[in-house]
Formats: C-alpha cells, structure tokens, sequence
C-alpha cells in the first residue's frame, strides 16, 4: 500500500513538472513580452548599450590598439558599460563626473604621490595612509548632503577610486603620469562612445519622460473625476462589487507616489543639453512644483474616492437627486479642465481651452455650496445630511485643487515659453463665456451647451493620441 | 561722476566678498554639523569606509603582496570602494552580486572565449563580438524586470562587465585563467574586507532602520492626532497664522512620500543575517504592507487637515460646543492609540496596551455618529453643519485606519515573534476595562479616569524615550 502510494506520488510529482515548468516558461514569456509592449524604447535600449559595448570591445580586441593602451584599455569597456543608462541626461550626467572626478583626483593623487615620495622610506607609506583615508572619510561624508548625493554622488565615488588608485601605486613618478593619461584618455573614449550613441540612435530624453509622466498624472485625476462625474451615484455602489471594471478610474492611485520618480527624471534632465522645443536652462524646478500641487489634489481624490466606496455613506435617493446635478456638473468639468490641461501640457502648448470648464466648475462649486447650506435640508433627515455633505465638501477641495494646478500650468507655460494656440473662438469671446459661465449660477445649465458649441468648431488645437488610442483633446 | 560711482560699486563688491564668503562658509559649517548631529552613524560610517579603504590599499602598495597579485590588486581596492554601502544588507546585498556575478560570468566567458579561439583567425572576432552584443543586450534587457532590479541590477552590471573583458582579451587560455583567479581572489579579499568591517564596526542594520523608520511613521501620524485632540477647536484658527508652534504636528506630512525608502530598506534587510531580535527570514514583507495602511492613514489625515485650515470651515462655536467632546476624545484616543502601537513595535513587544485606547476611540467613534445624524442639529442653521459633518465624517475614517493598523501591528508582532509583555493589570481586568469603555457611551468621560489609573500602577512594560526626549509609553 504504502509503495504504491508513494510511487503514485512520484509519479503525479514527474507528471507534473513539466506542465509546471513550461508554464513557468509560458509566464515568463509573457512578462518579457509585457515589459517590451509597455515601453518598446527597453528593447532600443538593450540594442544600444549591446552595440557600444561590442563596438569598444573590438577597440581593445585588436592588437594594434591593444599594444598602445596596454591593460588600460579596458578602461573604456568598463566606461561603456558602466556609464551608460536609460536616458540621455543619466548618462551625461555619469559620463560628465566620471571624466571630471578621474581628472580632478588623478591630479591630487599625483601631488599626494610625490609629496609622499619626499618623505623618505618610513615616511612614505605613513604619509600615504593619511591622505587616503582622510580623503576617502572626506568624501565619503560629502556623499551625504542630499543636493550633492542627487547630482555628484557618482563622481565622489570615481574621486575616491582614482585618488586611492593613484596616490598608493607604487610606481615611479613618470609611470603614474602615463597610467592618469591612459586612463583619462580610455575613460574619454570610452565616454565618448556612450554619449554619442545615446544621443544619436533613438535618445531617450529625461526631461521629455518627466512632461510625459506629469501630464499623464493630471490626466488620471481627470479621468477619475470625468469617471465619477458621469457615474457618481452608481459608483458608490457599484465599485466594492465590480472592482474590475472600473479599473481605469483608479490609474489616480500610482500619481500618490510618483514623487521618487519625478525627482530623478528632473535630476538627469538638468544634465541634458538643449533639444526639440527643451532649453538647457528649462524651468524643472518648476516642474517638481506642478508635480506636488498634482499629488496633493490625489491625496484629496483619494480621501474621496475611500468615502465613496465606505458602506455607511450610501447616500439616499432623496439626496441624490437634490445635489446630484451640481456633483456630477463639478466633478465632470473639473475632469475636463485637468485633461484639457493635461493635454495642453503634454503637447507644450498655452491654450485656453481649459478655462471655461474651470469656470463651469466653479459655478457648480458656488451652487453646491449654497445648496449644502440652504434650507434645502429642512424636510431631509439628518442622518442623511451628512455622507453628501462630506462628498460635496471634498469635491469643493478639488476644485480647489484644479485651480490651483490650472495656474501652475499656466505659470509653468510662460516660464518654460510654451507655443500659444489660438483658440477657434476669438479671445474677447471666450471670455465673454468664461464671465457668463462664472456669474451664471441661475442659469448654470446654459454653459455646457455654451462649451459644447466650442467644441463642435473645427479644432485648432493639435490632436493628441493617448496611450489607450483615445483622442485626448476634445475642444 | 562715473568713475567714482563704479569705484564705489568696486569698493562695496570687495568689502561685501569676504562677508558673504564667510558667510558662505559658515553656512556649509552649519549645514555639516547638523548632517553629523541628525545621524552620527554618518561620521561612523565616512570612518569606516577610510579605514577600510586605507587597510586594502596598503596590501596593494606594499610590494611583497603587490608582486603576488600584480596590478589586479587593484580589484581589491575598486571592489571596497564600490561595495561599501551605508547599511550591512546593502553592502552584503553588493559584495554577493559582485562575487557571484564575477565567478558566473568569468565562466561563462572563459567558455566564449574558447569557443571563439577554435572557429580561426576570422571567425575568432565575428564570434566574440556576437557573444558580446547578445550577453550584453540580454543583460540588459533583464534588468529592466522590477523584481531583478530591486535584488540584482549591479549582479548583472558586473556580469556584462566580466564577461565581455574576459572574453575579448586577446590572451592565451592559460592567461585568461590566471586572469580569472586574480579577478575572483582580489574581489574576495576586498569583498570580505568591508563584510568584516561593516558587521563589526558599528553596524547598520537597514532592517532595523526599517522598523525604527514604519515605528516613527505611525508615531508622527499619532502624535498628529493627539495633537489635534488637545487643542482641536484652536487648530483651525491658529494654525494659519501660527504655523511654526504647530510644526511638529506637520511631521506626518513625511509619511506621505516614504514608499521607496521603505521598499529599498526592504529589499536591504533581505540580504541581512539573523541578528539580535531579527531572524534571517524576518517577514519584511508583512513590513511592506504596515507601511502602506500608514501611509493610507496619512492621506486622510492630510485631507482632514486641508480641511481645518481651509478658511470656509471655521466651526461655528455653537456647533463647536456639541462635536467638542466626542471628536476631541476620539482624536486623542487615536493618537494614543498609534503611539501605544509604535512604541510596541518599536521595543519589538506586543502589549494590550493600545486596545483600551482603541476601545474608547471606537466609542467616541460610535457616540460622534450618533451625534452627526441625531436630531442634535434640528434647532442649529444647517450651514454651521457641513464643516463639522465633514471634519467628524474624516475623524471616522481615521478611525477605521487605526483600527486597521493595529491588526496589521499584531499580525505582524505574531509573524515576527515579538515579545508578549505582560501589562500589570491582570488580562481579564483589562478585558473587563476595555468592555467597560468600549460599552460606556453614556459615561464614556470615566474610561480616561481608569487608563490613567493603569498609568499610575508600576511601569511593567519597557519605557521608551522618544526623539524629543518624552516617556512614550504611558501606560
């Protein structure tokens, strides 16, 4: 009995490994596929860093140039693959510190040389000791102060390594002079072939990923609020039970940590030179600005979107109906305001396309107000005042919010000299409808008509396609 | 005229130079200090890394050592400077990406580079340059899969290095081999050099940081709360205008960016041997996800505290006098509660402690509903409702996030193993205790009498003292 079992056990247990193994084979496949699919410049990119390295390698491979670099030649192929990152800006930021740190420390590591060299046979080692561990404690700590470890931490690092390397070889001072400008000069071609290939085949621009990634962030707040303004009421009850279908509503949730991400895109971009309509100088700092107010308006998001989907805050019929107009009014034009600004942000330009959804939702934001505050709710039951009231009082803070990111845009466009695109209607009319839509609170349902009329004129506006193949830009 | 005025603006740039250049440097000595005084493991750290270095240099620079090793000595000194990292995890983490990278791919390439020798003089370079591209692209391409990154991005980076300078040195095979030995022996001895140090000169555990960085998160998130419980109807007021007294009720506001330095340290602490109170497979994991529920809790507190500053939900006094109580003690007894459970998770111990403060902010919780849908509100301008609706309606949602992390602390205490602290009050009593106040909305004012009765009995469980100095644990 027991033989059989166990050899039944065996026997499920070899039945079974392959399946197991091919569908792990399967699964990885299919990963490797994704991580292509979702950024096809990975594939470029592996290409890219495969060519340089191949070509360096040939360099050290054949003699002729192998006997005049020497051993030292492996410099450059350790440059290549070292230096070469995803982003033009990553990788002439490394390039840049490495060259300048090798050069720097080459020249303090052959002062500290031959300064220890005067000091005699006990002296020298003693003297050598002391600079290295001085400067390597030194820069080590340095390494710390937050601006320079997200600037020049790589460079402090080649810094030690030359210093040390250097000022401890225990040859003669001619030969230290030949191994610095050996290295220098490998280092050189070395860093050369990176940045040329990173800029010529493909180039993948930090700072272009970094208006990319912001404007992708104020588009997901819009598509949630543009979400949950057409199907406010349903979503509160719909959303703990089919989770999935709503997916696209949540894209919201990864801008609330984005922050890492930004700051590095921000970093290598200031490295890279002008190119396409990016100055050398181009205002990230300000980007990083827009960055948080876009963070704080999902913080707000996310407060809302908990309440909605928490039990206790079914709102009752009754309710509904009463604040449902000017909810869903709000968070709709308040949606369309961040995704036309997204889209203006994306394709660089200052437009006004947003304002007259911003006004609309402020003047649903008045009129939300005065209805949370009017005696509307005389005839209601308390206890049903409350979940609309704190619905209604955060959607008032994102409208907020999206003000407050409309003029960071905005601010953003003139500093950063973004094309301006005139609008299909004249600008003395557009805010002629901007004035009507803000003081229109009585006739507030005037404006949508107003906008949609906008809209229905031929664009003029560049049409942007978004990732999922919608068209993104609707006046 | 004009010379003497441009002599004066020369006269002014030169005396201004020195101040502002002493300012300068006094600025930098300041900012030094306080990068040392916020974390002196820093200084031991900048130490240790020179004494390493200087140690593994001196091996390179004496000649009996350096004739045995040869130039490739000097791996010893890269591979020190290069693996040292800030914690033991990460420096482990480097040291057995480089060591295993380095054996792997010296192998791999040895085999390339044999293979290559046997196809003749022309196909020798076609050959080697295809393994190089193919390797190199590969490798690449891999690194970009998240989880590699996390553990494995500098295992691969060594990889395509040893593998393309191994299999392109235009050496014979015997000195490929001995080449090889050199690579792999220099790397060990540096490799162990800064094992050696990092573990025994004052180590820095990244888990260790972990649990003290997740403990200090759900600390400022309590301290937040307390806060705002002890002077919750003044805070609207005065913290716009007096926003320093408050600031440190704003260290939550950390909490909301610590993703990536909780999952780095995670991914740290997987690399670190057992040590003290942690075991080798220490659930960093479970870790992973405490974070997150805090930084959950944090996003309504931000909302909840956008909302107080806000000009337009200044509480009316009237309104005031009737929320007073309920919100004060659950806002207080929330913050207790999270500061109970720090400073548990802190020490590593699991206590009941924080259950009666949980207990009452659930009853204030439950008496505060009642009291937002009662018919309190029939006689009070509805207008005055809506701020306070929605100030009670985030401090109930603050409430369901405590609740959640303190299940998560406890799951985790259990995962863990945390030391189960007996609290000098008999388990029953406290169970008696909790249901009293869990119970009592009626005399809900007596539950604080009786937990400052547990606080008066001898202290049993280990008294923390926090950053500022403050007993913690008050219980």
């Amino acid at each position: 009995m027991m033989v059989s079992a166990s050899s039944e056990k065996i026997g499920s247990l070899l039945a079974g490994l392959p399946a197991k193994f091919t569908g792990k084979v399967f699964e990885i496949a299919n990963r490797t596929k994704k991580l292509g699919e979702d950024d096809p410049r990975r594939i470029t990119h592996s290409l890219k860093v495969g060519f340089a390295i191949t070509m360096v390698s040939l360099f050290y491979y054949y003699q002729p140039l192998y006997n005049s670099f020497g051993a030292s030649a492996m410099w450059a192929v350790m440059t290549v693959i070292v230096v070469f990152e995803f982003s033009v800006g990553a990788t002439l930021g490394k390039g840049l510190n490495r060259g300048l740190a090798t050069l720097v420390a080459g020249g303090l590591g052959l002062g500290a040389h031959h300064l220890a060299s005067l000091s005699g046979h006990i002296g020298e080692p003693i003297l050598l000791s002391v600079f290295v561990f001085l400067q390597a404690a030194t820069s080590t700590f340095i390494r710390f102060f937050p601006k320079i470890k997200a600037r020049y931490d790589y460079g402090l690092l080649i810094f030690i390594l030359t210093f040390s390397l250097i000022s401890v070889s225990g040859f003669r001072d001619d030969e230290v002079l030949e191994l610095a400008y050996k290295r220098l000069s490998t280092i050189f071609i070395g860093g050369s072939a990176c940045i040329i290939v990173t800029i010529l085949v493909c180039p993948v621009w930090a700072g272009e990923d970094l208006q990319k990634l912001i404007a992708s962030n104020i588009e997901k707040l819009g598509n949630f609020l543009e979400g949950l303004g057409s199907e406010y009421f349903k979503l509160s009850e719909d959303i703990a039970e089919s989770k999935d279908d709503k997916a696209f509503l949540l894209g919201y949730k990864s801008v609330l940590n984005s922050k890492s991400s930004e700051e590095s895109l921000a970093n290598f971009a200031r490295w890279e030179p002008g190119h396409g309509r990016f100055s050398f100088r181009h205002p990230w700092t300000q980007y990083l600005k827009l960055g948080a107010l876009v963070r704080q308006c999902a913080y707000r998001i996310e407060a809302l979107h908990s309440r909605l989907i928490t039990a206790d805050t079914q709102i009752s019929l009754e309710v509904r109906n009463r604040i449902e107009e000017s909810c869903t009014k709000l968070s709709l034009e308040s949606g369309k305001a961040l995704r036309a600004l997204a889209s203006d942000f994306r394709t660089m330009t200052k437009s006004p396309s947003a304002d007259p959804h911003i006004a609309n939702a402020k003047a649903a934001a008045k009129s939300l107000k005065s209805l949370l505050k009017s005696g509307l709710w005389e005839d209601i039951d308390p206890l049903e005042v409350v979940p609309a009231a704190t619905v209604g009082s955060l959607l008032l803070d994102v409208v907020n919010c999206t003000e407050k990111i409309a003029e960071s845009v905005y601010e953003l466009g003139s500093l950063a000299n973004f094309a301006t695109v005139e609008a299909s209607v004249s600008p003395e009319r557009s805010h002629e409808l901007i004035k009507i839509c803000s003081e229109g609170q009585n006739h507030k349902m005037d404006c949508p008509h107003i906008v949609i009329k906008i809209s229905e004129s031929p664009p003029v506006l560049p049409v942007n396609i978004g990732k999922s193949g919608q068209q993104i830009l609707e006046v």
